[in-house]
């Protein structure tokens, strides 16, 4: 079948070199012969008309509310699984022990693989389906893998999936679960990132690589929607996140600042990108200025450690548009703030999903944010996806007789020794 | 501080004897000495003026939408996750697969701890505190205590949790990263659960066990108050869940029925009550009319692996009302329900998750239900939630160097042999 294109899309703008190109299947800037540096563009005089509060009163609460912002075609059948609008809470115990004035937490664990990415996945098997593809491919760390193939179970769609050797079992077992074909890469994520791109090329598949793929920060940043309207009435100074390609933030702020661009917000918050400091090239070329650096990475939080980050520049971007802040926590940091999120937010997140409360905890410390500040913070994984890490954070369970004796002993060996 | 009671409640009702005893921290029937048998009562009149189409569409979307069908005061602060309205889908795909003509899946993973017990373990803390108890205990095979652990942290409760030996690592590592105290018991479900009531009795615990605490199964119940909203215009004839204690069933069919009390909805489904066979005392009872006998309990669901249901008498009552049906259904039989799950529905349950989706596929094998009949499927828990058994269900991933020639070597080795 033809697909109507999206309606309100006027075409893909390099970053670089200022090009605007025709709206279409296309991932590299054909003047600069760069990736991840075209960004969607929209008619935003027409789409003011259509997307007020009144309009978004009477809609649906998931992420296709924005469907003006998305690039989607009218003739796209929405994969039947509930995206977005996941929950924000105002955690008053957390923001105390944390030091800032307010402190939200928005959990994308809630989301329907449990991740942040389904906003990403689920735009990506509409364009597959749109630009004529029976087959989707995508190289990832784990939370890409598994929503796309989460996405592409529901919507019929063949997945094919390129994993690094050091991808945690329990986002394999998901992948596998779905029906995608999972092919682990005897390397890095850099790897399977490349051979995935060979092998869309080979034989045809559509590419849902976030890092290059144009469309896909287009679902990401519904997150930044959202947010714009689920803290209208109190919008924090901060909007806290875990950086590893760049994607993620850039989508965030550009959502943001749509939101500002639209009037329904009147300010748009300062964003802290947070990197593990195993991985932080995108800190690093924040600090230098210069270009990024690929690096090695060795961290617990896998969902990020990513060395040859695709949308560093996006992601710079963004943050620097809004007077933003980087910075980098380690591992321990991460551990610390994944106890905190659950203990005193209720809220269990994976490694690379607290990396954003690690990093306000941090900037806290080093006066970037003051205690005056507030900040909301996105828990962009569910912690159920790396129990391996968790048991690291979460000390151990007590194995006593089944009797009332060795209860009791139990506890006072406890209150004793305070353990 | 002083709670004002629950507003609409009346008192508390024996199942057994039909004594009703005034609204208070009551667990067992003094009439009758027996566990699980007590029911809350409202008074529905009052009730029906207020819980009205009109008034429920101005409401939140979760599930303290139904206040005045929950025992809980008005001083009660409700704690800040977001529980319930979880959604439900209509699935064309996988009700041809299975055979009926309509089938729905209402995703319960979807809660904020990742399974339906979040909407008993949010009344359990609200009781504890308006009962002045500081510590709250359950006894679980994973799911009620991580959600209890959840929970409590939510609200600032301290909280003890007796699992057996059996219950899988990452639900135990869900425990202690929320900062539950874990005590692991040497022993079977029925071991923890007994000494979960010993330790309550002698150290002034609130126990938060559905089995007996009649206020839980009030929590439940919601699962049901929200079908009946969100299939309103198109209510399946049957509902389907996985049992084990009893009450998750007996809760959904009160919830269901209450509804059709105050004129919501003009219909009770029909409940399919779904147990493993590896544990299947309730289906014997069902079956043979006779008091429950307790079984040994061999299954991978071990969400619902209960050799001695405490909720046995509930869930016959609320399925014999509804003329509803029992079925057991073999570990092979649950592995295959995860994978169509997963691949056609886009949802990753765990074993008990999904034992109702395999009890559907027997039932209508066994033309239980007809082809020509639809059913919505309640998916109890999150896939994340046991790996291990996941990993039985999903197959393998292939393995590569991270070349283009090993990639096609794989390809058409796998198109060849089919796997």
């Amino acid at each position: 079948m033809t697909y109507t294109p999206p309606r309100f899309v006027t075409g893909l703008t390099c970053f670089i070199c200022g090009t605007t190109y025709p709206y279409g299947n296309i991932f590299t800037c054909p003047e600069c012969g760069i990736d991840g540096i075209l960004d969607v563009q929209y008619d935003y005089d027409s789409i003011g008309k259509r997307i007020t509060p009144n309009s978004l009163a009477l809609r649906g609460l998931n992420h296709w509310r924005y469907e003006e912002l998305l690039p989607i075609s009218s003739d796209s059948v929405i994969p039947h699984l509930h995206i977005g609008w996941t929950p924000v809470y105002d955690i008053p115990r957390l923001a105390k022990a944390v030091g800032v004035q307010k402190l939200f937490l928005k959990d994308e664990g809630r989301n329907p693989t449990s991740s942040f990415k389904d906003r990403a996945s689920s735009i990506g098997v509409l364009k597959a389906a749109e630009f004529g593809f029976e087959t989707i491919a995508c190289a990832s760390t784990g939370n890409a893998a598994s929503s796309l193939a989460g996405l592409s179970a529901a919507v019929g769609l063949k997945s094919y999936i390129f994993v690094p050797e050091r991808a945690p079992e329990p986002k394999v077992t998901q992948l596998l679960i779905f029906g995608a074909t999972v092919l682990k890469v005897q390397g890095t994520y850099e790897n399977a990132f490349d051979l995935c791109r060979e092998g869309c090329e080979k034989f045809g598949w559509y590419n849902r690589n976030s890092g290059t793929n144009p469309f896909l920060v287009e679902g990401k940043k519904t997150a930044g929607l959202e947010i714009a309207e689920q803290c209208a009435a109190a919008m924090p100074d901060w909007v806290v996140v875990s950086v590893g390609d760049g994607c993620t933030i850039g989508g965030i702020g550009k959502g943001l600042q749509e939101m500002k661009m639209l009037g329904l917000i009147d300010r748009v918050p300062r964003l802290l990108g947070v990197q593990a400091e195993g991985a932080r090239p995108i800190v690093d070329a924040f600090v230098s200025g210069q270009d990024l650096v690929p690096t090695d990475t060795n961290t617990i939080a896998d969902s990020i450690a990513v060395g040859t980050p695709r949308n560093w520049r996006r992601a710079l971007w963004q943050i620097e548009q809004t007077h933003g802040e980087m910075i980098a926590v380690s591992d321990e940091q991460i551990l610390e703030a994944m106890r905190i999120t659950a203990r005193l937010g209720g809220v269990f997140g994976e490694p690379a999903g607290v990396t954003g409360m690690a990093g306000l905890q941090l900037a806290v410390e080093r006066k970037i944010i003051r205690s005056h500040e507030t900040a909301l913070v996105i828990v962009t994984g569910n912690g159920l996806k790396d129990i391996h890490s968790a048991k690291q954070a979460a000390g151990t369970a007590i194995s006593i007789a089944p009797t009332l004796d060795a209860l009791a002993k139990a506890l006072d060996t406890r209150s004793k020794t305070g353990a």
